[in-house]
């Protein structure tokens, strides 16, 4: 790794302290100004950079990349270049826009729309998501589930500590942070009926959850090994996996989740590499039993990512209600895509996989209101009195991520909802 | 419905007698001849009509539609265009193609690549899939699969009647009619065993199902009601729905099929619209007891679609082992779609939504290997004198689909997959 992260280095664009963009993460996102068509950017501090005009104006020159991929609504034909660029580009980023470059620095503040106040711009969905694939990886979640709706004393199922459960989601519903959702309505049964009723769901709650983008794409009938796995993932974003809890425990046997979960899932706008995400790497759980050989790894593939959820009621501050990590997670995602394609299935560039519910092992790091309020039996008190088994009408869900060591500080800023009422 | 169908109507172009494809049918493909790149299609008899180089030539002008949506490796440009231009399209191919438009057969005729025989293209797959829906909507293979593994007595799950179960798939390992599919691998829990090994499929399997396409997209929080499901469908093919049995039951609890499922899904190539399978509408079921408002509906949305199943041992002639029909289905198509975005769930041009296994009331209607073979307890014998409880290497699997009135014969064609050994 030739310099892919460099902690003194200090960039000429300004970056308050505790900014999750510093010139060390250079994270991908899709921007728009005003009615002008979508680009590709990066960002640092609070400056967003124009990759489309920044290379129509030479400055990526001899990087091989057309400036047509970042004139485009999504990453993927960006993504599509592959690893060697990526990285070829993060280098060249660190070039221009390091303190020391003060003759790029003159150039491109002299050259018109190519930064931009993150205040200015909207930003969009970053990647067209080919697949959506949802894990079940952490197994504290999965712990906290089996004992509240299964035997407590076999709270995993059989199959848990032997594969990364997961499950085909829905692609379509996948918005971008600051994107409202609509409660949804759905077939719902009563506890003392043996038919169900057609109504709003009352049990409404989110899923903390980090997802990975593949940025390579397989042929149908091949296999991704897990040490070949990183070679193929771009880079990792924050998920709010929207969850209707009554919805799904009347549809989910025998298929799983469908309705319950497709109405709207919320990612962050700026995906983080792995390159970024380096000097985070720390080891995963111990996996006992001894997993299959296709599903064990060599290196450290967990990283140490503060999670936070917050819930902001309709004219309330902000109140945090969970602090996990991305670290806690059992199975990795070199470990969740080996799995996924050890059967030939075929990945494609910008296909999305979520990790599920990431979930610590204290209750203050739990992540669903599931969990939080002990399936309504423990309601969370909030701040202005009111209280929460789920997540209420005009409530804003906030999640935030970030990497913290002595001296660097990287962030996944927010992904954030405000659910509304259910459309009558 | 203005002469959508005229069961009089011949076309210049040959017919043979028990064609899938007279000139009522009108189906859209999408064809390759060498190295050219793909355009859109329809097909009369044995004969490809690219509609590219028909556009091109001036004969579909006057519809508002540009040429370049048939110069794509997808239908998608051009299903997006609406349903009054596929109607309008295809009046415009009935006046085109009609046996007395002598002066259109000799231009067309004169006009170099537009009409190919089918034994000289390649045909590809039809649409850019966005979303992929299973549904499980077959009384029969429902009972079935639950006498088998479940309680015989109950074989119907609580839900099974209040709605059409489905989930999530991938869209990804959805292939074209005559793709090969390598067996798969995966983790599979012998019975003698409380942990699992690896290795290829004992249990592969074919599901019998039909899928139709959307073509109309909406907004994410917005619903379709029956009544104008039809409205958002283009068409239908015959979908080859792959299963690993012996995977599925080690990883779908409490999630659903996986990797049983992803490993490859085979679609016939030529999509019939709803326009020309309006002449085999048939009711459906009485459903008992009633569902909930939503998912009522007036008119008849099923079809009757009859539908085989043959398998090609290696060096064999094809054998028959299943005819079906499509109008056995419990939850048609307008409630399926009600149900996928009731709770606001977006929709796209080219989501496929299958049907799941269509099972018939006799053992010989069957759509699976696994009700054939009643779980391996009744293996199929096959004229070579060899057994069938699933799929064997080298196995070609077989789909075809066909309506049938006095007077009148339209068809899917053909989904056919040959299973190769798993790769080593």
């Amino acid at each position: 790794m030739d310099k892919m992260i460099d902690p003194a280095l200090k960039s000429w664009l300004p970056v308050e302290t505790g900014s999750d963009f510093p010139i060390q993460n250079l994270p991908f996102g899709i921007f728009k100004v005003g009615v002008r068509s979508p680009h590709a950017a990066t960002r640092i501090g609070d400056t967003v950079i124009d990759l489309f005009t920044l290379a129509e104006h030479g400055f990526l020159d001899g990087l091989g990349i057309n400036p047509g991929v970042f004139n485009y609504p999504y990453l993927n034909p960006f993504i599509e270049l592959g690893k060697p660029i990526w990285r070829s580009q993060r280098k060249q980023l660190f070039l221009l826009f390091g303190s020391e470059n003060t003759e790029a620095r003159e150039r491109i503040s002299d050259t018109n729309d190519v930064l931009y106040n993150i205040s200015l711009v909207q930003m969009l969905m970053p990647v067209k998501v080919g697949d959506y694939t949802d894990f079940y990886s952490s197994i504290e979640h999965a712990t906290n589930v089996g004992m509240m709706f299964r035997d407590p004393a076999n709270a995993l199922l059989p199959n848990w500590k032997h594969l990364p459960v997961g499950y085909h989601g829905r692609s379509s519903s996948i918005v971008v942070s600051e994107t409202a959702i609509h409660r949804p309505k759905g077939q719902i049964k009563p506890s003392d009926s043996d038919t169900p009723v057609f109504g709003p769901t009352n049990e409404l709650d989110f899923e903390l959850e980090m997802a990975f983008i593949t940025g390579k794409k397989t042929a149908l009938g091949t296999s991704v090994s897990t040490v070949d796995a990183e070679d193929h993932i771009f880079g990792m974003l924050l998920f709010n996996d929207l969850s209707a809890r009554d919805i799904q425990r009347w549809e989910y046997i025998p298929l799983g989740p469908f309705l319950a979960k497709n109405f709207g899932s919320v990612v962050s706008p700026w995906i983080v590499t792995l390159d970024a995400l380096e000097p985070f790497r720390v080891p995963g759980p111990v996996q006992d039993p001894t997993v299959l050989p296709y599903l064990q790894y060599t290196g450290n593939h967990n990283f140490d990512i503060h999670l936070d959820v917050l819930i902001q009621a309709e004219g309330q501050p902000e109140y945090r209600i969970c602090q996990s990590n991305y670290k806690y997670m059992y199975w990795n995602l070199a470990q969740q895509l080996a799995h996924q394609t050890v059967n030939g299935c075929n990945i494609g560039v910008g296909d999305m996989y979520a990790s599920g519910t990431i979930s610590g092992p204290n209750p203050d790091s739990f992540g669903s209101m599931l969990e939080i309020a002990w399936k309504g039996t423990k309601p969370l008190k909030m701040p202005d009195g009111s209280e929460r088994s789920f997540i209420h009408d005009n409530d804003t869900v906030i999640m935030r991520g970030y990497c913290e060591k002595p001296g660097l500080r990287l962030g996944f800023g927010e992904a954030t909802t405000k659910i509304l009422p259910a459309v009558l």
